[in-house]
């Protein structure tokens, strides 16, 4: 009944529902001494915001941020830092012929089960929009691991059936943001474009991939056995709306290999131990080892579409589900910058908890 | 630095390693009242256990599992289950040639890196044979939950290339445990045992998945929004060893499909409510919903092959190292009862967790 | 360096500085279905609210709470419980000339060398003031707690040498709120008042005891061994600004007892099993008992006086510090609702765990 | 129902009851590379021996520790330190006649109404022989703690209306292991002596006051607002058996002070800041100020007593109970370690959290 904290050192607590006052969160266990610009974490809450292009929902909301605490003189004090972003443009009567109804793949059903009563409007807390105070949280953290040499960086690699098939070593990941899909390849993105189109004027959603890669991670984060890193980080990616698989390194495909064909040897490049492949996803033994990091999230079609569905309502009459309002036909290059946030949170948190390994 | 429990209301505190004493942990949370037998636990740990099959490592370790506290009169009393296997032919010897160099893509390189010191006797707490304080825990949830009629069955669906194509509803799952692979399709299972003894015998291993399914789940377990029941899941997956992706339901085949074909309509069944299809795996919003869970874990090859590999020693000279010793050529069927068990402490974790719920 | 959140179950984040934009907090895990009345967390603030009275600060401020999230019609939901407090009447200026030195027995000194940064204003975030977003976690646990039939009542039983020496059970406990010390012994009250108003107009300030008594709690309450009734009781109260000591039922007065004076018998009252006396204070085997709780927290005389005080600057110069402002004389009475949110927060909490302890 | 576990990094999980087959625990989390010496751990477990002098129970039990993980080549590896000690002398009939009825002042009752089933053997788990495994993870504290110059030492001040009168610093603490009471005045350990044993002639038994001194500590542990050094402190010593209340620096006396006769006024000694006065007990604003950090933890008289009592029955007859058997007049001397063990383990913790605090 408590899940609403992520992190153990460097941690967020979040509020809000889709149509209340406001979504929000306090984040405990920021380092002091940092210096934070809210316009960096603006700049972040922009990336997700609804109403960016033609790909994403045509709903307009402005998403500004207001830093409450924790922050003095520009810098971070190890304080709390308590923030929110207004709700605006909800229109809750939109969402009235929902109360009494489950939608298809949809929170609504469980949620009632769970708790006994629901928030109908825009789906409440199990909306989307709850991903805000992630994109903020994430965007102090990055800030942070920026002192640390530490980037992160995620992008569109499938959408439906259109997926980038180069390994991102061999991507010009900075050109990611140069087009709406946030896909590094531009003629995939264009590709990619046009599906979304067609199937938003079709009423219709689609699914999708992150990739991301994580750079400068020094050996050693992680805390095996059970807070291995990528146990840590698969639950934060699964914690993402709408996620189905969370996969790093070689992933599904490691399970067709066999083992001399997938260690990653050790070699020397100066002084430094390195591997000369990287299979391992830059994770062995369930703590880094200095490499890249990279991983895969895999997204469900958003389950909002503008067809006829057949459910059910509250009393247990069936009904056929006519939905209309305004939603994204693919989550995925809004889902870039919580992919990169969440990815930021276990970073971060997982480097403080480090610091605890050694004796002195 | 503290990654050894995992559970917030039914915990586990694991602790061993290969070649020390003995491996165990305590187990804080199993509620009160319940019978627990010691055979079962036993039983579990066989099935784990090395030198069981011509496909697993020849090694012949009993372990023996001895129950020191919170079981009175044949049930639990709400105390905290302090349990230990002693480690028998460890023969610490075998390994003073693994002392000064990595092991490529073990945890050597890593855990050194991390925390300045190295039990390199089999791996130390590297080991698989951690797992052993998990298949305790689980088998000790695994008994409560059957008394709420839960069940859980996880099985060999890839070894390598080969794969059971069929989905799970039409496998004779109860027949996963007749032979030595633990794959309910025959056929392909006796496929998956010719290959790995091919690799055996040429001193390589090879990688697969294990797929789990859970019944009888009822409807409202999961903590929106950080601890959506898949996350959870997802992070006790992933810290099993050599664990390389997790995904649910559809999983990452999600991302390739639209959502009119994605979402899976509400049905009345009698007075239940249902969905037509499955696609969610049970669970929506981060909450379960009353179906099927289940859901696919890849296995990377084992890391330690008889073939020549190249690495460095501590003092970065490159070497070859050509290994010796007992090892599975193939985890995947010892791996099934720690899915299994994992699993088990998760769903225990979270239903004790959903009593929080409501009001009164 | 993340100490911000209190409770398991029922949670509290808090965040906010005594001069910054506000002070507010996330509460998670509020059960779902409860009416929850903002008018009475109001009232909680208005019994900690400073300028209520001529023994508290003068300074004026309203504390109007705004909650964020998390009700519905009137409803708990479930959904955490997001809240905030404008800071209003903050004139930073006033501080200025605290900025590089530490005065005695505040957190100046100690929170810089923690931290290497402060905000110097008002004591930022080691000003009591972020006890209002305890007093607002408290009230939505009373109105929890209210449906269980459980009370909680502080008061002031002692302000400097005067205190009172009569048992709880023989004083009219409702009567605490009819004086401005919240002393429910209306001659000793008026002593109390006088006292302070001397050591007000002297410029110096006072300490004191907070008793507090809990009714209705039933019996099996506590998480033996480490998370004893009593030890989350004195971690909660010893976490409240300025307090020194936490006793409860025959508290440091049993050190001098023996055994046979001590001990509570077992007696029936009708059907049910309760103890002749009370010596426990509500709690045995660190378990509620289902008699009342009751126990005493000391605090400190209020750090900031107004007089001549000897200390050093943050570059080692020895100096005078001759404060003025508006400073409360004895918070004690301010205390009060303080010590009893919480009392709320940590039985609401522990009643939640409890839920957990049986097989089903 | 899982409160067998305390501390956040350096964490103690540990089990077992009084007459099953062990007690012991994990400790997770002790920092890699420390050397650690089983002798030490042995040596802490015998000041807590019963059976050690005439002042305690006759009971003689060796209480051999076994460490099964976590120690390779006499350091710590950053691993769980798993550890148990065998019960011996276990005779369970002895306990056969209370199977039926509620000792007073004891768990019996509240164990059984939260539980539903009570391990009547001994108290079970309730009994303080579960504080073997407090004092095993404070010894492997202690020498962690030992390397950064941080002393621990307890001391028994009260025994029945027998006090020490004279602060700590003008006893000779490293004395107070000469005599079997623990005391530092060996004037009044006389008395108390002679007290305890007229007592236990009378079968009576009789509380007391354990006092510590912390010294080292360094300036800025702590973990504001919610978890003060002093609360998490207070947390650790209401965990341990039979307490009932916590003061630190200068307690409850500090109600009746004032704040200008309360303040510690800041001074240099050469380049660096103390206080002139210690009444803040080493702790301001939560943190600790590098200075003695002292505190007090009073006890009830053993609830176990040879006289004559009044009870009831599990099927609520009144009897009266004549106990027998062989229990501990004053357990005062034997608390000495365990307190001294948690304040260990609360310091550790805080150490080790608070190298999570700055940038970098």
């Amino acid at each position: 009944m408590s899940g609403n904290s992520i992190g153990k050192f460097f941690r967020l607590m979040s509020f809000g529902e889709s149509h209340g006052s406001a979504v929000g969160g306090v984040i405990d266990g920021c380092p002091a001494g940092i210096a934070l610009s809210a316009d960096f974490i603006q700049g972040e809450l922009n990336r997700r915001r609804p109403g960016q292009s033609e790909v994403s929902t045509p709903r307009k909301e402005e998403d500004t941020v207001e830093i409450l605490s924790g922050i003095f003189e520009g810098k971070s004090t190890g304080m709390p830092i308590g923030f929110l972003v207004r709700n605006q443009n909800q229109n809750s009567k939109d969402y009235n012929h929902l109360k009494d109804l489950y939608r298809p793949s949809h929170a609504d059903y469980t949620w009632e089960k769970k708790y006994g009563i629901r928030d109908y409007r825009g789906g409440g807390r199990s909306s989307a929009r709850e991903h805000i105070a992630r994109v903020v949280a994430g965007a102090v953290a990055k800030q942070v691991l920026a002192g640390y040499g530490i980037s992160i960086r995620a992008y569109t690699s499938q959408v439906g059936p259109i997926a980038v098939t180069r390994p991102y070593q061999e991507l010009p990941l900075e050109r990611a943001e140069d087009n709406i899909v946030r896909c590094p390849d531009a003629g995939i993105a264009e590709e990619m474009i046009a599906l979304i189109r067609q199937l938003r004027d079709e009423g219709d959603s689609v699914g999708g991939i992150v990739s991301c890669v994580i750079q400068g991670v020094p050996a050693g984060l992680g805390e095996p056995v059970f807070d291995r890193f990528q146990a840590r980080l698969a639950h934060a990616m699964m914690s993402i709306n709408a996620t189905k698989g969370f996969e790093y390194g070689s992933g599904f495909a490691a399970a067709s290999m066999q083992g001399s064909g997938h260690n990653d040897s050790f070699v020397m490049k100066g002084s430094e131990v390195h591997t000369a492949t990287n299979r391992s996803g830059g994770i062995q033994g369930g703590v880094t080892n200095g490499e890249d990091i990279y991983f895969r999230v895999a997204f469900k079609p958003v389950a909002t579409i503008m067809k006829r569905q057949e459910t059910v309502t509250r009393d247990g009459k069936e009904v056929t589900l006519e939905a209309h309002g305004r939603h994204d036909p693919c989550v995925i290059p809004r889902a870039v910058p919580v992919v990169e946030a969440m990815a930021a949170i276990v970073v971060l948190d997982m480097l403080l908890e480090a610091r605890t390994d050694w004796g002195r």
